[in-house]
């Protein structure tokens, strides 16, 4: 980034006091400091404490809370940024209509880099003002995707698709998976915030050698694997048909599972698959509106938890949500399950705040960088502005957190030790010109 | 309303040209008029049509929508307004529990006009900036509720609280009925956009006697008829032990069901209930998070609407929510009945925007005044600002208000030809003090 090219667009990145707020840790205790105070220097925080008492502190900048909630960042862990420019044109729909007549012929014919780019800028914009720090994404042209997610400043996991269709930006299949490795090495340490990763579409989509492929290269590199798994009964039928196993013990006969990989979705799991899971060490991605508005299922998220398995939350992409804010996705998460199982017990608002946060960040494997407000971690740090009568009184900030907050809510957004939301303007985005390119490419389509 | 007194206060109620926005009318074609444009004379719509055609008419303030979507204000069929001020004071616990050890103590303790008065100003203020324009109340001290929903400028159906136990204000439970009545008779017409209403709690909260009193009421005074039916298992069984029949055929051998009844949460009706509610001309509320957050249940909607009883949406008092915002409820109401169904085909963006507008204030006897942009209607519009990355592009604006709107996106509220929300500045309301006073009263909450 070019910090001096201009004023409006310029974020800080000096040491910041972030003072007079109550401080919502998310540590291992769950800490909730009232009249807080956070101290950043560089890109880490170094001192978290009451607010009087490091009043005296040096910094650059100081940034007054005025009594709103300091938070981690949120972690989305499924996206498909690209896909914001797709929202709202296919809907009530089921999953496999949805795909095949709409968003793989979109796809094809509309997804090339500077649309990938287009779209990923728009949705780390979206991201920013609803105060996500940290998203993991699979799609294609990952590399456009990378370096725009780059120029948001926001910190990633990004991984390039494998599936064994056409896909876009490549016409023999079989290239798929040579570019995904070849993304997967060059993209690994290209950015400081954002790490690659390979993400195989499904077991569904992609044969049994290119999931090995797929997978041996990802340990190879060092990276996540990211997979869509269980999304639908359907899906479930045809590996047992084609497998006679069920979608886990099928990726575990393959030897995929392992703490290096993202299961996303789990829908339709048994209680052996949860313990395949839990046994290899695997994460899961719970995107429970995208489960809802496709019809999919419910995802047995309160059994993972409670089995220790890193649980984070996801939105899917914005063409299956059709949103990516994070706190109106808690809420959905934690009034679902209540309902689903008849007990308002399940998933407590406390549970469902960590998801967003620090179980997020683990099933993604970025657990010692991000998601809670700990000494020595990097400052992904979001205000949020709790003046406003939907939020006052207030008398449990984590219930207001999941049931009350909304995206529109966040202030703030600093990430990696600098400000890029402010009195919810973007610096680091021109957000009139993406969103113009964005209107353009809709007006042009024509399926 | 003094309009001299205050200039930041004051709301703008001469003509008003709205122009340059997409207008979702819910009219019975559900038309959708690009470039749109919205004539209001004193109260009411006088003219709809073509942005250009009609930018020559006459108005002494012309609104640019800026090309956002201009529709009817939402109509918010079930709320407890005071009760914002417990919003997040209990939470992951049962109906039956929430409700004896807490909300009912917390009542009886704290709740008295000037509370009431303070929270329903809270509440106004939340709903006016997620454009509702119109709710149907039931609590107790109404009169103090009526004054304050007054005072914001909303429409409402307010009713008194009816409930065989020990009420706020009333110690002798026997004295409610009569309370409930006079309130009904004496602000039937006090204030010009809000009519009174009879409220009685549920079957399982009031005696035959008490429930039969109270529709007689209600009929003889002309005004709706509201009570909370078949919320919870628990309460379809205890009604079925007592009274061998379901909550819905008890109150119909009690011949209470009729055109100014409405029926609130049906979540426990069978197919026959179903038929009756359809025979009698009742109406129901449908309030899907509260539902889903107290863990009591998925009310059969879409056989509701199939029957083609007026089914409006509501969001229930705060505390059981925990928010006012029914673009989120709008969002809730389509993903969990096709979830629940497992059939996308469930509850279409369409019936889920009527449900928010036109169908609830058909339910609420409101249907020929509000709920649609139509000529002769009284002017209850709202603007929302779509120039945001979460709304960009935008192939279909139902979908995106079910979907991706949020209650912050509202610009601007008219309410009866009145200006009362203006870039998100209410005009009719100190909103600084409202919300001193309710952090004041939480401050001294003991239970």
């Amino acid at each position: 980034m070019n910090n001096s090219e201009n004023s409006d667009k310029r974020y800080f990145d000096g040491d910041i006091l972030i003072k007079n707020g109550r401080i919502v840790t998310v540590d291992s205790q769950n800490s909730i400091i009232d009249n807080g105070a956070v101290l950043i220097k560089s890109d880490s925080i170094i001192k978290i404490g009451n607010s009087d008492e490091m009043a005296g502190l040096n910094a650059e900048c100081v940034i007054d809370a005025e009594h709103g909630i300091i938070m981690p960042g949120l972690v989305n862990t499924h996206t498909h940024l690209p896909m914001s420019l797709f929202r709202g044109f296919a809907e009530d729909m089921p999953l496999i209509t949805w795909l095949n007549d709409y968003m793989f012929k979109l796809e094809a014919k509309y997804i090339k880099p500077d649309t990938v780019r287009c779209g990923t800028l728009l949705s780390c914009a979206e991201m920013l003002l609803s105060g996500t720090t940290t998203c993991c994404d699979g799609y294609f042209h990952e590399e456009s995707v990378a370096e725009a997610v780059n120029q948001s400043g926001m910190r990633a996991v990004l991984g390039q698709g494998v599936i064994d269709f056409p896909a876009p930006g490549v016409v023999d299949p079989s290239l798929n998976i040579e570019n995904a490795i070849n993304y997967a090495r060059k993209f690994k340490n290209r950015y400081p915030n954002i790490t690659s990763s390979i993400f195989c579409h499904s077991p569904y989509t992609c044969s049994k050698e290119t999931i090995l492929n797929a997978k041996q290269a990802a340990r190879e590199i060092g990276v996540l694997f990211q997979i869509h798994v269980a999304e639908t009964k359907a899906e479930q039928d045809q590996i047992r048909l084609f497998h006679q196993k069920t979608p886990v013990e099928y990726l575990d006969s393959l030897d995929v599972l392992d703490r290096n990989t993202l299961i996303v979705h789990a829908v339709w799991v048994t209680d052996p698959d949860i313990e395949i899971i839990r046994e290899r060490g695997a994460s899961i991605s719970h995107n429970p509106e995208s489960n809802m508005k496709l019809g999919s299922g419910i995802a047995p998220v309160f059994d993972f938890i409670s089995a220790g398995i890193p649980t984070g939350l996801g939105t899917d992409g914005s063409a299956s949500n059709n949103n990516l804010d994070l706190f109106t996705e808690m809420d959905t998460a934690a009034k679902l399950h209540k309902i689903h199982r008849y007990d308002v017990g399940v998933l407590d608002v406390l549970s469902v705040v960590r998801m967003a946060t620090i179980e997020g960040a683990k099933a993604i494997g970025l657990g010692d960088i991000t998601g809670s407000i700990e000494i020595g971690k990097k400052a992904d740090i979001i205000i949020l502005d709790t003046h406003k009568p939907h939020l006052v009184p207030m008398y449990n900030p984590i219930s207001h957190i999941v049931y009350s907050v909304s995206g529109a809510d966040v202030r703030d957004v600093i990430i990696d030790g600098k400000i890029v939301l402010k009195d919810r303007k973007i610096k680091t985005l021109d957000l009139d010109s993406i969103m113009l390119q964005a209107t353009e490419f809709a007006g042009n389509i024509v399926l």
